[in-house]
């Protein structure tokens, strides 16, 4: 056990949750204001990325990887077909199924908006030497591993 | 300007807004088991947490400290008096204005709900040793600097 220990009578901001929450949060503002400009909402965004990794792939897929709920998923791919970013076609053998494929617009995007991504990484990461930034990301997979173990026996 | 650089065709995993947003969600996610056993939500423990620190203050003030919009603060508000963790009071000289006090049920679940943040940052922290885990919280603090100095000016 190490001496890293939260004091309930400390500040808000001395908890990891809160330092990470703030981090993301912010993170996220920066990417928004960016998204807007093509109207695009933050949601779409994280359905967005995981299409371009892997098209026509699942509703239920897509909900698996970004970590939402699939009523959910299926309300951002309802908006992302009337914005003609997504297109929804029915599986075949399944016709209860709906494989989700990013349209022209949707890919076409992807170089820009991705850009966005590439200058907000530069922008935090601004002056912080490569061996911080490469411990920073060693330690936040070390947390989730630690975290990901009791999650279930807690 | 450093070389950790993103790079638009790498997994997505090497991106630093998914390293903190995962991150994010499963610390959350702990949470969110601890505080189910107690009938509270996540939203609720965020309020919670900001009237710990001081009790009494304005539904506004409260959606500023947290971050989250008014009408989401106004509905949590109201659940949170339903299930008599707070309850709202007008304000002498502007009837207007709502403050908000805990309950004695909401004061008396600091304790237990602390407790559990305690424990979730020890285990995030394991056996990561205490410089590292003092370097990431000043990492993520520096992170957020650099990006609010560039959120107006996109």
């Amino acid at each position: 056990m190490n001496s890293f220990h939260f004091d309930p009578d400390a500040p808000l901001s001395s908890s990891l949750g809160y330092q990470v929450r703030e981090t993301h949060r912010l993170l996220e503002s920066y990417m928004q204001q960016c998204l807007v400009r093509h109207d695009i909402q933050i949601g779409m965004w994280y359905v967005l990325r995981v299409l371009w990794v892997e098209d026509g792939i699942s509703q239920r897929e897509i909900s698996r990887r970004i970590g939402i709920s699939e009523p959910t998923t299926l309300e951002q791919l309802r908006r992302m077909a009337a914005r003609r970013l997504v297109r929804r076609v029915k599986a075949k053998g399944d016709r209860r199924k709906n494989l989700i494929y990013l349209t022209g617009d949707g890919k076409e995007l992807r170089e820009v908006l991705l850009g966005y991504l590439e200058d907000l990484n530069d922008i935090a990461a601004g002056d912080i030497p490569d061996a911080t930034m490469e411990l920073l990301v060693e330690t936040l997979t070390k947390i989730r591993h630690n975290v990901r173990g009791r999650l279930s026996r807690i």
